[in-house]
């Protein structure tokens, strides 16, 4: 599908980011691995200001970081068709009356999928097997016996059955959980036993031994987990937490923690991040804490966020809505 | 398979374990499980000495725990066939020269592989996500970020692939890590990528990125991961036991989690145990400890038991060797 101009494509990468950098070698790969989508394509790269002014007025397409494309939008970019996202949740963009018209704004959702799965089931096996627990006793070097059951029968709950939670029921079913999704549509979905519709949370969340948490964040979802919901688990279910800190009444479940009618959790994402020093969240007991990286797998990102941006390209070549563009009404 | 005479059985409870004590209800529904094994078979219960003593004249079989049966023989049981422990590793019992002749001892192996299965599977994907990192940087209030990736394609090398370690093979695969299993024999295993004998452990420690110990303690197997060993690992390579303390050099395990050399380690066993309180394992950089608890599930622990026992008597009743009793030579 050659044409005579050239589609235009500038990478801006973030000044100070070289692990999740895109480079050249990683754009060549891309386009290798999808030769039909590159034809025609010229690219550009650019790590600061001046990079970027250049390449807007001739650009067709930007591939960059939410917190570059948040601090440079609105600018004159007038041949400009997709902004391509290298993050999946783009709640930091919002709201989207920047976006120009007729210009589509992508995630990279897929691209989280298989990593995210198996941190999630990491989550859960560490859940069943009291690791919060051993982690808060090894602090006080106490050895205190405690045992755990297999997964097999139990079941788990996972608010948000998109690419991070669809990769969590994928790796749950391996284990013989019973899977219940809860989203939007509620919609079936291949690896849930069952679905429910976001207004069944309620009555789906006493049934959970495991709470997952991996729905995008909206102003739906913003504070959708509250004390009153951490309430009607079981006593002593397990919560993870691979969505965003804001989703869930973070005092609450500080709260619920200590009092041990949670029995612990494993998280991701915080209010705010970085997690400062003194934080009460450092010391609070049962709670495991990792600093947001659930979902970002050096060695796959980049090739996986260049193939969804062929796929978008390809797409809006054919006059199609690329299969990435968010919805900025639902914000996913 | 009726008799005239009844077989009897006498279950030895410990004095102080509620949580993994043999009930009447556990016995009756295995005996409902196992009808053709359990018939003619009589039972006696007790966690005392006058209990114990009382029984051992007429018993045909006892099933008890290690420390009790150290504890307690040898002792006149002149009708003793079985002795069933209620343990996978019997290292606590050895030497074995106290077994009196022409009766089995016989373990519970079998009984932890899903279990520890799950466990393993677990622990490398805390070391694939650096959660023994993050554990160090939650002591300290220090938000560091750090990523991991999948598991699909790296090198996990297995130390004894009997059934916790065919456990962690089985859970291994479905993450498509490439496993390679050391055993004695060498002999193929259905869930490794492919087995070495003892001998050639050295060859495959530069293979690992995870290193999972599971053999049983034996005279063999005590020491055998030496601060050599572990020098033939990958820089940052992770370790799992879930074997026996004694196996590794616990001061050379150390060193090199402090020093960086290993990337980090998830250790379920330790020498001694319990850890006394003062002991510089609980401030040991990059390390999570458990309290001996990975492969012991209370939900499935006593049924699984309980048809060994079973699967023993039936062997017996026919002539021939229970397939869970130990080689008292080699110590398994």
């Amino acid at each position: 599908m050659a044409s005579t101009a050239p589609f235009r494509v500038h990478i801006q990468n973030p000044p100070d980011d070289k692990l999740f950098e895109i480079t050249t070698r990683q754009w060549q790969e891309a386009c290798a691995r999808n030769p039909e989508a590159a034809e025609g394509v010229e690219v550009s790269f650019a790590s600061d200001d001046a990079g970027f002014t250049a390449a807007m007025p001739a650009a067709d397409a930007v591939i960059s970081w939410t917190s570059e494309i948040r601090k440079r939008f609105p600018c004159p970019a007038p041949r400009l068709k997709l902004i391509q996202c290298t993050s999946a949740g783009l709640d930091r963009l919002a709201p989207y009356d920047w976006v120009p018209p007729g210009v589509w704004l992508c995630n990279n959702a897929g691209t989280h999928s298989a990593k995210a799965g198996e941190f999630g089931i990491m989550a859960i096996l560490m859940l069943a097997n009291h690791m919060p627990l051993f982690a808060t006793c090894q602090r006080k070097g106490e050895w205190h016996k405690a045992f755990g059951s297999v997964l097999a029968g139990r079941t788990v709950v996972i608010v948000g059955v998109g690419s991070l939670g669809g990769g969590v029921a994928e790796r749950a079913k391996q284990f013989d959980l019973h899977v219940i999704g809860v989203r939007t549509s509620g919609e079936p979905h291949l690896h849930c036993d069952r679905v429910v519709a976001d207004a069944d949370l309620d009555s789906v969340l006493p049934l959970a031994d495991f709470l997952v948490l991996t729905m995008p964040l909206t102003p739906k979802t913003r504070g959708m987990i509250t004390a009153a919901r951490l309430d009607l688990l079981k006593p002593g279910a397990g919560l993870v937490n691979l969505a965003r800190g804001a989703v869930i009444d973070q005092d609450a479940m500080i709260a619920r923690l200590e009092s041990g009618r949670l029995g612990g959790a494993v998280c991701d994402v915080f209010v705010p991040e970085p997690v400062p020093p003194e934080h009460r969240l450092w010391t609070t007991p049962n709670l495991v804490m990792t600093p947001h990286m659930c979902a970002d797998d050096p060695n796959t990102y980049n090739p996986s966020t260049l193939d969804i941006f062929f796929r978008n390209l390809t797409a809006w070549r054919r006059g199609a809505r690329p299969p990435n563009a968010i919805d900025t009404a639902r914000g996913y």
